[in-house]
């Protein structure tokens, strides 16, 4: 038999000309955004401020299962694209497993990561439209340079609000967003109300991702010719991530495979949902049925520890309401949480699809995910990002549990980015200065308590 | 007719099973080099105290013209290679030339660059000689970082001598280095006599490449098992670095195409020598002419303004000496000058090629290396290393003449790596802070004034 090769790459050609939707195939849908002021099922007309309209549409639409990718966004995508899907060979000897371990590497290009996959589509969608920016938050960073990327390539302003703290701990990320000429303000700042107002009370906070996305929509909607972007939670963005999938399944196709397990790490759920979605397809209508495993830090548990209820998305409260799990809209992670995976809620999509018992999820601990990290790094000569390594970390746990019982299986996970801008907190593992922190259920506790008092 | 993708990847069974050693084909082979104690030709007993056995060989053989890739090596080249040969169409249009650009892009390996093709066939000699470990020195990092990444994966110590200002700079180098478990040094150091000699003299010094060889080159002489292994510079570099040419060679012979001019960047001449190896020997048997630019900073013109001359590869004088372009082995760029390209001399191969009119050299000044390499990331999303800038700014101004001349040619130039350790340059360009110095005659004259009295 031909050996299968270290890479397997699908032809530029090959790249999908249509998004998957998920939400099509769910026989129950995920609940409604609501309007926060009326409480009722948020509207395109209620989006339409905030978002770019094609925009609004594919957040909205539940029911088309596949979605033309536009020809200009195509031509963006053949640039970095495909990524290739990758053999870990290395890793498996390393582990002495019986495990076949792939991986899809999302990292190949400036960006660094996935996200470039969606920014590309919502900074086209906003340039068609005729607008003169966006808006947007960014935590680790990644997000900030894919987008600053795809507008600069599509001649369009952008405002970024970087979480503070990320914004003093990584001057480079600002650097590289403002190379792409990117503006970036760090988060609170006094460019806005909502910023304002959290400065006043809490001068010296170092800064949320809720926060910023409030500052970020505030901005959009006084601004003329501005709109909002996201770079995960939203449907929209699983549908332009769904690409991670779709290509990945194609790719183990050529070379006859099917993944019995699917990891990926989940903060927001971008990259999940989209490393997911053709694999979900196939759970859901019954003709495969895979295990699906998304990994979040113990120390922002939202999936394992966090509340199925309806949440605000920003700290701000000015947001349509989303029904995720939850761990409250004022929820921060300790300081010591090093990189993303920082927010408080979850993707809708994959917060229903986690009720209704169609994936698993499990919490790791940072210095467990760092240790992997090194590990892989060592083997297969990248240096993952910290969120990556999450999904790292779970990867050889379940390839070390087919270690024990023999069992050959094939494992599939999305190594979503590289960590070049995270050397503090490699530097941190390897100093042995880098501390664990699972929140206690008083803390917690704290977080439900502000949750809105709305059943749906 | 089909139109070429952006991306032409050759498969894993493509990557080269033989380097190209470009001295085989050289009527006129380069200089010896000369044992500093003798002033006689090196034997192989002169290097195998420094070099790996096999690596000594590789670097006295003037004959061999293709020498076996071993199975080791290219089981790791597999991981991360064939490179993309990469089609500028966006640049292209930017730019509104005719002329077609093409670029070999080796920054997609967590080393971020070219670096680790040299890296990977150094550390595996290394092993294979039962060696316990290898020193080195490293400037702006990419060599640390590839060498340390290598060690890691083929279990072999390595030490690594960072020059000072780097180190200090570049924290983050230092901490992937450490990552692959490379064991770091700023250098000047009290760990050698080397590094105290100068330390005496200069407390302050923040030290340079050629201080870095020679306490690497001492760690490797005095300790038991070591061998000391160099990035850039050597014949057996260059060797490994064909592979880089050979690929590009073969990708643009699948499109029908074949440059008409060839464009590296040249600090010590690794990428240069690679990139164009199959090309030169084109030009050296008559099969064809293709322009071939070597394009180095206006701060450190060894090419341009330096002197063919024996010289030491290192400010300790205990390397053998070697005859070259350099600018005296106590020359340093001014401390404005960012990134890598700092060395003194240049490769004794690409040094005779340009002396008997083989090749074309050209200096840039740094802020218009910057204004090149942003304009480069906007249209075709990459960040690249400022190394690498330099080629791009010349591949630009070349099509740029095309575009006056009307003439449809094609370019082909060495994207040697990213730049995501170099924000602290990109920060200082865009803010308008970065300067251009070009040395003064008189600056130069004192580098010249202390070359070796030696006529051969």
């Amino acid at each position: 038999m031909k050996k299968i090769p270290y890479k397997i790459y699908l032809t530029e050609e090959q790249i999908p000309t249509k998004w998957y939707n998920l939400r099509a195939d769910m026989k129950e849908k995920p609940a409604p955004m609501l309007n926060p002021q009326t409480g009722k099922p948020a509207s395109l007309n209620d989006l339409y401020p905030v978002f770019c309209e094609e925009l609004a549409k594919q957040e909205l639409d539940d029911n088309t299962a596949y979605i033309d990718i536009p020809e200009e966004i195509r031509e963006f995508y053949k640039i970095y694209r495909p990524s290739p899907l990758i053999r870990a060979y290395n890793l498996e000897k390393a582990l002495d497993t019986p495990a076949k371990i792939y991986y899809k590497f999302e990292g190949n290009n400036t960006s660094g990561s996935h996200k470039l996959n969606s920014a590309v589509a919502q900074a086209y969608y906003a340039k068609k439209q005729g607008l003169k920016g966006v808006t947007t938050e960014t935590g680790a960073g990644q997000w900030g340079t894919a987008l600053s990327e795809a507008c600069a390539y599509y001649n369009l302003d952008v405002i970024v609000y970087m979480v503070k703290c990320s914004y003093e701990q990584k001057p480079f990320r600002r650097a590289i967003i403002e190379t792409f000429d990117g503006k970036v303000y760090p988060s609170p700042s006094n460019t806005t109300n909502a910023g304002r107002k959290i400065l006043e009370k809490k001068p010296n906070t170092t800064g949320s991702l809720g926060c910023a996305i409030s500052e970020a929509v505030e901005k959009a909607v006084t601004t003329e010719g501005y709109r909002y972007v996201l770079g995960s939670v939203l449907n929209q963005v699983l549908l332009h991530q769904s690409v991670i999938g779709l290509e990945s399944k194609k790719a183990m196709e050529m070379i006859d495979e099917y993944p019995d397990i699917i990891i990926g790490c989940a903060g927001g759920g971008s990259n999940l949902g989209g490393l997911i979605a053709p694999f979900m397809k196939d759970k859901l209508t019954g003709a495969a049925n895979p295990r699906i495993i998304a990994v979040e830090p113990a120390s922002c548990p939202s999936l394992t520890r966090g509340k199925f209820a309806y949440d605000f998305c920003d700290t701000g409260k000015i947001t349509p309401l989303a029904k995720m799990y939850t761990l409250g809209s004022e929820f921060l992670p300790s300081a010591n949480h090093a990189g993303g995976l920082r927010y408080h809620g979850m993707s809708p999509v994959l917060s229903k699809l986690y009720h209704d018992g169609y994936m698993e999820a499990v919490s790791v601990e940072q210095t467990k995910v760092f240790e992997a990290a090194v590990l892989f790094a060592k083997h297969e000569t990248i240096l993952p990002a910290p969120e990556s390594a999450h999904a790292i970390r779970t990867a050889i746990d379940e390839a070390i549990k087919l270690k024990e019982s023999g069992e050959e299986k094939t494992i599939l996970f999305g190594l979503t980015g590289t960590g070049y801008f995270d050397m503090i907190a490699y530097d941190s593992y390897l100093n042995k200065t880098m501390t664990d922190y699972i929140p206690t259920d008083e803390d917690l506790k704290k977080g439900f308590d502000l949750l809105p008092n709305i059943n749906m």
